[in-house]
């Protein structure tokens, strides 16, 4: 059985939380009306990035529980589908957060705040201090990370074996110089991550420019061996695919390995004694 | 400064070590002649891979104090040159392992054991019971997996936390498929392995066919940012470039992002509490 999986790339328009909150609703609805029932968002969908203060970002944050996004959930409820996005959340402790949320018909069911924040977003914004969120729904297990958090192999991977089918991975990847030919690096991250763990990831990356700054739009569907199912390169652009959840259980390349059975963590070192693997950088 | 880095896609000849072994010396001659100071050969150089049985693979192994090894180490020692090389071990305790050695001019300096056994391996040798060496040379410290070890995004991740400027990979990659276009699947791992530590990742396949079995012939030398630097698809061919080991020191992306020091091991639960990391998969 295969759920239908769509990412749409949407250019939120800076400091605008009421058009971008209006217009993630309709790319949700129009999502959800060609048969999408998990639908992702990119980062900071509700917000724009590129805040010069962090007085610009509170003025463009939102609360978990803001009543705007009863619109969405109106949309998801729909054709029971399951939406995560990316927002710049204004906590109850009033510290603001890059944050994503997962919210169906019923509202929103998990928040998860950006555990590694890239660059200066740490002037702005109070890190994650909790492991993202695996969620059961009708369609399977769904993980979040946001951008950066991707790059890290410990966060996919620590994901899928807390049992993750799908990793929703909401971005704002900025333009790097690559190679002709090559996919963006943080799509190479994606899929070798997707693959070690036989897991499906979807990055919806975002489009549009904001003072200055361009996006990759590297949205991408991989599936559990690793190969792109689905892109956009498109402003605005949406990516579809049909994928079998139910396949990222299964964790054997051949009856003898298997990606999750074949680990030896008592030989991972550094991973494993977590008070020594940081802080060598200076 | 650079090093001359140099992958030589051996063809070894199925259960042949006396040729394997002067085939190989050859190889390190002619490259140790072009300048290289790394030299990387294949997984199982010595002595072919498609064994159908333990007494098979017993035949064609050798010890890590084989007198032929000398040989190498001479050809080491015109350059200054350090050579890692995939063999088929017979320990002391009698047991078969896939293992890697390091040897300069001096001889051996190191032995690793294939801590991941893929496949039919698992039949025939015995797993490595220890991490993996990271060594200081005159070039800078090189960390040694071999082949299915780095498709476990722990490994070349422990390797660049305890310090592996460039991590040599001898391997012999089956063919897979994929899509046109895409790198084989065991490159994206390597790729994605090597920007996500900056660390430097030099693979070395093998070519030739060995009962029916034909391989990738992927090898490839990687940088720090995640790019091919060199590869080679060729019969018997080889890889060099000329890279800089002490950058991959640098683990900042930008003056506020470092792809170590960022890391939060606090929340990567699974993989910080290895007990609970393994035997899902039935």
């Amino acid at each position: 059985m295969t759920t239908r999986v769509t990412c749409v790339q949407l250019a939120p328009v800076l400091s605008d939380p009421d058009g971008n909150i209006e217009r993630a609703r309709s790319a949700i609805r129009a999502a959800v009306g060609d048969g999408a029932r998990i639908v992702v968002l990119p980062e900071l969908a509700t917000s724009g990035y590129l805040f010069e203060s962090a007085g610009e970002a509170r003025d463009a944050s939102i609360t978990a529980d803001d009543p705007r996004l009863a619109a969405w959930s109106a949309e998801a409820a729909r054709g029971g589908a399951v939406v995560v996005a990316g927002f710049c959340e204004r906590g109850a402790d009033g510290l603001l957060h890059n944050s994503a949320l997962v919210l169906d018909g019923a509202g929103v069911r998990a928040v998860y705040r950006k555990v590694h924040l890239w660059d200066r977003e740490k002037t702005l914004f109070a890190p994650g201090r909790a492991e993202p969120p695996v969620l059961d729904t009708p369609y399977g297990r769904i993980g979040v990370l946001i951008c950066y958090d991707l790059e890290f192999p410990e966060m996919p991977r620590a994901l899928a074996l807390r049992g993750a089918d799908l990793i929703a991975v909401p971005t704002n990847w900025p333009v790097v110089p690559r190679p002709d030919g090559e996919h963006p690096p943080e799509v190479v991250a994606a899929m070798a991550a997707a693959r070690a763990s036989r897991v499906l990831i979807a990055c919806c990356d975002r489009s549009g420019a904001e003072r200055g700054e361009r996006w990759t739009r590297g949205t991408a569907l991989i599936d559990q061996d690793g190969w792109i199912r689905a892109s956009t390169a498109s402003e605005g652009g949406r990516a579809t695919a049909d994928l079998d959840l139910a396949a990222a259980r299964g964790k054997r390349l051949t009856d003898l390995a298997d990606v999750i059975a074949d680990r030896r963590p008592e030989l991972y070192g550094e991973l494993v004694r977590p008070d020594r693997g940081t802080g060598r950088a200076g």
